[in-house]
């Protein structure tokens, strides 16, 4: 790499930081990759979600240019013998444990490969079987960012666990479902429905020029859209397409999951012909 | 600039970690300025709290040396017409909703300038309406961080918004009042009375060598003013000038709003004469 | 030093980050040292907790290579005539309170070297009394970024305030008692038991092979000692060596210190000679 200084690493975990944790990997990164860049993901991840992760990773992973490291560890398993990998992904390396966490990464790269990271010989002396943050993972995300390629780290393999991620239906009434996949810490409900499904709709209208008034149906309401959150008054529910291009129902300067009292799982129906509901 | 690696971006958000959102404003940055050091000053604050964001900002952007630029994005108006602002202060540079919350900066800033910056189109194709930290102000800053100057991000402004920041009022009686403007974790109580005015008084009494006792009148207490938090036996209130030369009421290794019940806005007096209370 | 670009300052603290408080540190910083890469280790500790500063020290301080300047600051003393010190040890570079937040480094660094930080005129004109961190601490940590030796920042000191760290004690009847010295959030119970303790009762066994069981007495329970948390079913208890080489009691995807109703101080036992429960 020309220049080195440019080497940059995210972390995100579940750890937290107040007991040491974190800063014990960025130390592992740093003695092997001096010049690496890193920057913070989070590290207050719900413990041991692994879908938290998957969605947190995916905002961000493809928007770091090439040859960033993305480092995730979080892992209900360790001290199981669940695999790490080591993914390049359109140019863009990750180590991850092998629990599903990359499942969007993968579905939405152009191109990826894998290897299992073969374990090192700590630096420290005396491996650990509790911290696989430091002794596992760290130490090959440095090894990466220090120039080695993913296939210096293991075998190749090509059988990545990979969560189910729902997808959206049509309904026979030509209507489709989705589900609430994520809700976030302002408590804007993010669905699967992706956004061309609610401009699509608009484009069979004649009057679709400033995307006119449709809604979403959740738990027994309906949900006008809206362009975005101030579309409506203060306090009101309102169904954007989000900056992810997926349907998210909000409520303006509050909380949706609180008002509709629905979280993840939870239906989300695109009707088949939006009607001004006026 | 000579060395590129010294370009620092720090970010102030409400947004957490844990849903990604911080970590894709990152690699907007990194992806336009590769070697740009990013710093974390918060993530969070008060979800949309403005003037905490102004105050917090206040702490640091100065500290910094020039070419720094701080990344602000605490904005309850999202998805509304409100500009974003690229302001240079001082040869720091900020990007910034324009809603007040570089207030304290303009007012402290020696000479400023401001522009309105111009959307760009995103890398990553397709606008979000919902996410202009990742869309409109991380990109700026980005560019800011690559060397651009503000003029380059858009047209001159001339009428930033600014919010009205209590000033201290002399009464009829020779006394100070002004009001508590922030309450630190810490439950400090933090006044906008100037540290200069427990100094001048001190100054107008011959036995001021030694920061002598004098008292700030809050909540129906007097409270003696002290040189630091531990003038005072732990668990006792007093009265400093705190680090931002502001008069803080504070109990030693305790809570002051919780200790006196009240907050923000809570009348603070500083009488005429301070008179030795013993 | 070579390549400047590699100077590391990690920051620990208990500040919290949304009064802007660790910005201004940092921005202190990236005046005098403008290419110093800037790491947080942590700045939600317990608000004055020496103890949580010093156990999470010691997870990072020498995982960092030679060079790097690790600044503490978690100071219930602040505007007492507590000392600031600077630390060279093994290579590696502290600037801490002189509380024993560094104890636990001065054991464990096979040579140290400290001495009394002499306040600077800060950079900003007028010295807080109240915020050693943005004038005292960061400025010299600052300073040892920048190149500066220890010996440059003030006299040698030789009598660094070190705190008692509990030791396991040897019982009449040939078990080891030791003691819970830390709680992490995940509610793991960390005792003072080194993992040597319980590797050597394995050794004398002929069935050594395996990790076979044994188990340490804590809260009035025998709990199995396990290799991983993954040894036993989950939410079940179990008694590993962690990754600081000590003996931990945990319960798999659970919280021991609920578990047991046990905290710091409750006493673990190792019994003399481990027999197989079963």
């Amino acid at each position: 790499m020309d220049d080195p200084s440019a080497v940059r690493v995210t972390l995100l975990t579940d750890f937290g930081t107040s007991d040491g944790y974190v800063a014990a990997m960025k130390g592992v990164i740093a003695a092997v990759a001096p010049a690496a860049l890193l920057d913070d993901a989070s590290h207050v991840l719900p413990r041991g979600d692994v879908r938290a992760a998957m969605w947190a990773l995916r905002r961000y992973w493809r928007l770091y240019p090439e040859g960033a490291v993305h480092l995730v560890v979080v892992d209900p398993g360790v001290g199981t013998d669940r695999r790490a990998l080591a993914i390049r992904a359109d140019g863009r390396l990750l180590v991850v444990p092998d629990n599903g966490v990359a499942t969007l990464v993968l579905l939405e790269a152009g191109r990826w490969e894998a290897v299992e990271v073969t374990p090192f010989e700590p630096l420290h002396g005396g491996r650990s079987t509790t911290f696989h943050g430091r002794d596992l993972f760290a130490p090959a995300a440095a090894r990466l960012a220090a120039g080695a390629t993913i296939e210096e780290l293991g075998p190749r393999v090509h059988d990545p666990v990979q969560l189910d991620v729902p997808v959206p239906e049509k309904g026979a009434d030509g209507a489709v479902v989705g589900e609430i996949v994520r809700v976030d810490r302002f408590g804007n409900l993010v669905s699967n429905l992706p956004g061309e499904r609610v401009r699509r709709h608009r484009e069979d209208r004649e009057d679709r020029a400033a995307y006119p008034p449709g809604w979403v149906e959740i738990a027994g309401r309906n949900v006008q859209t809206g362009r975005t959150y101030a579309s409506v008054e203060p306090g009101s529910l309102v169904a954007v397409v989000n900056s992810d291009d997926l349907v998210e129902v909000a409520v303006r300067d509050g909380s949706a999951a609180e008002r509709l009292g629905v979280g993840i799982g939870a239906p989300v129906r695109l009707p088949a012909a939006p009607v001004d509901p006026g």
